[in-house]
């Protein structure tokens, strides 16, 4: 589970367009400013403001947890290696996110090592025919863009005590990168904070 | 490859969208209606009047084909049969979409046959676990719904030679499912038709 | 303010797209279904499973209130009669919807009188001159889709004491529109219910 | 028609993100990084990753070109000066963009004139009554974001000769504020360049 941000986020184009809508100017991104993006995207919900912030992340994930990505559908972005390009070039790229038994485990990276191996006994199998072997423990490698408004409703979905363990454990990752001044946007969305 | 044309789509509202707009009144879905459907969304490009024609499927993907849909956002919805509470219940629904290769088959039924064993003999093990280790050939069940712009789009992209086989065999499938007199909207769409 | 319902909106979907999820099959759209309904989609907020019930209606809003739509992104498809191919061809189709002060409607229909004057003595000018004398009382004609997720979100905003009255108007006028059988996904949305 | 660009758009994040799909790292934004974008995103389609780059905006248009807005749904952030707020408190920010013939001009600037002197005669109206007799050559203020993709297509649409000059002049004035190196990605799109 690595999570990288890769862009230095500002809320100044949130601040800005606040001022905008009511035509009082920006507060800045300090003590003012950010007080009244709690109040107007928080509080009194005007979470559009919010999409002026984006965020950028080199990240990994299981297949099982991409899955669920496709029903998050606004606001955000992925590009992710591909396995139909990247597969058998890479054996060494083929690693699992284990999960919480240790039975499930042993079966897993029998499966995974009988990939491999395949792999490099077939070199002419094509990667669209390999890749159908891949078990959903088997990690992606991407680049997402989340703005506010997605993480918040990512947060929200993904940090539940309902959420699959590699999801949450993902979204308590990347809460974790954020810059600490970005946190007061996000701690009512985390469901152990 | 399973796909059911669950409702029954009409075009009756996109005639009645063009003619709202040019304040000229619906012209009906017969031919004097079609063509200007054709001409207004197909040829001018007016593509948003093309949502108001929905279509809804019952269909079987492989998970590879699922990935997919992480990047078609607009415009389309996932009702899927959640491995997460579905996978021990009934693994006799654990089934997969062959690969082109057959030492990938052999060795992808073996992988399955291993799982459905697995959860046999360890009926306490939970879904969350147990499902990382279902492969990217494990068919997923699902409804989902088209509207008629993103179906253009899905069939622009996913028709292509340069498509996995497995999406591409939907395409054409949903393709084929449709009312025949719905078929100018996506003639264009298809790379082979 | 008319709002009329085109389409016979059905929860069958989102009826059988729940019974996908956890592979329970449809309990139809009577008590049951319904129950399950307001049970996954209102007290669980699975809420993207309303995304497979349309609600398709023809309508009139002022200007006003279409500027608003501009905010609302995502889930709704408007097809507006154009001022810019039907306005000096239809002079008494320039109607306003009032304010709720005498004076302003004084010069606002005075305003509005000058303009089908200047119509009528200036044939020759194009619309696209004369739409920007428009006012924003001026009460434009569409076609307008919300999926029940997107109108959830609608009534949510609109139906609030701090939002403008002819939006607030429209948002009600929509609800009793509504076949009573799905207030019930509606009703906590509402700010006077 | 003012339009100034308020961030420091980077072409960084697309160059990594196909950099990732291929695994093949990023090539930088210069020569060869814009030559591999050029022909993932334009000439092979992949559009998808021209949404990790933003380019955010202030500017004016009138309300007749921010009307179009409500059809431009994907991609696109507003934060609109309200007039709800900001009315009757600025009667010196009452202005009208004008049309292309004098005598449309004549009447537009007297019922603006109209309105100045209404607000100042009568400043108890509030600002949602006195909003409905703004023209819709009424200047807007805002904040506006597009990605690359968003942009692409406004430019597709709005650059066009079939466009209302006003939307299509702000279109023009947007493309002239972008940084030249990011023009590659819009050539195309505009209809007179």
């Amino acid at each position: 589970m690595r999570v990288t941000l890769l862009n230095d986020p500002t809320l100044e184009y949130i601040d800005n367009a606040i001022g905008f809508c009511w035509n009082k100017g920006p507060y800045g991104t300090g003590e003012e400013g950010v007080a009244r993006i709690d109040r107007v995207c928080n509080k009194f919900k005007h979470a559009s403001m919010l999409r002026f912030t984006s965020y950028i992340f080199e990240l990994e994930m299981s297949t099982s947890a991409l899955l669920e990505f496709s029903r998050h559908q606004v606001g955000i972005n992925l590009a992710v290696m591909s396995t139909r390009y990247c597969t058998k070039q890479n054996p060494d790229l083929i690693t699992v996110e284990l999960s919480n038994n240790d039975k499930v485990n042993t079966l897993l990276l029998k499966h995974t090592a009988d990939i491999v191996q395949f792999i490099v006994d077939n070199p002419t199998v094509s990667n669209d025919d390999l890749k159908l072997l891949l078990p959903q423990g088997f990690i992606y490698r991407m680049q997402v863009q989340f703005n506010a408004q997605s993480l918040q409703h990512f947060f929200n979905m993904r940090s539940a005590k309902s959420a699959h363990y590699h999801i949450r454990d993902l979204a308590q990752a990347i809460y974790d990168t954020l810059p600490p001044e970005h946190h007061f946007l996000f701690d009512d969305c985390m469901s152990d904070t």
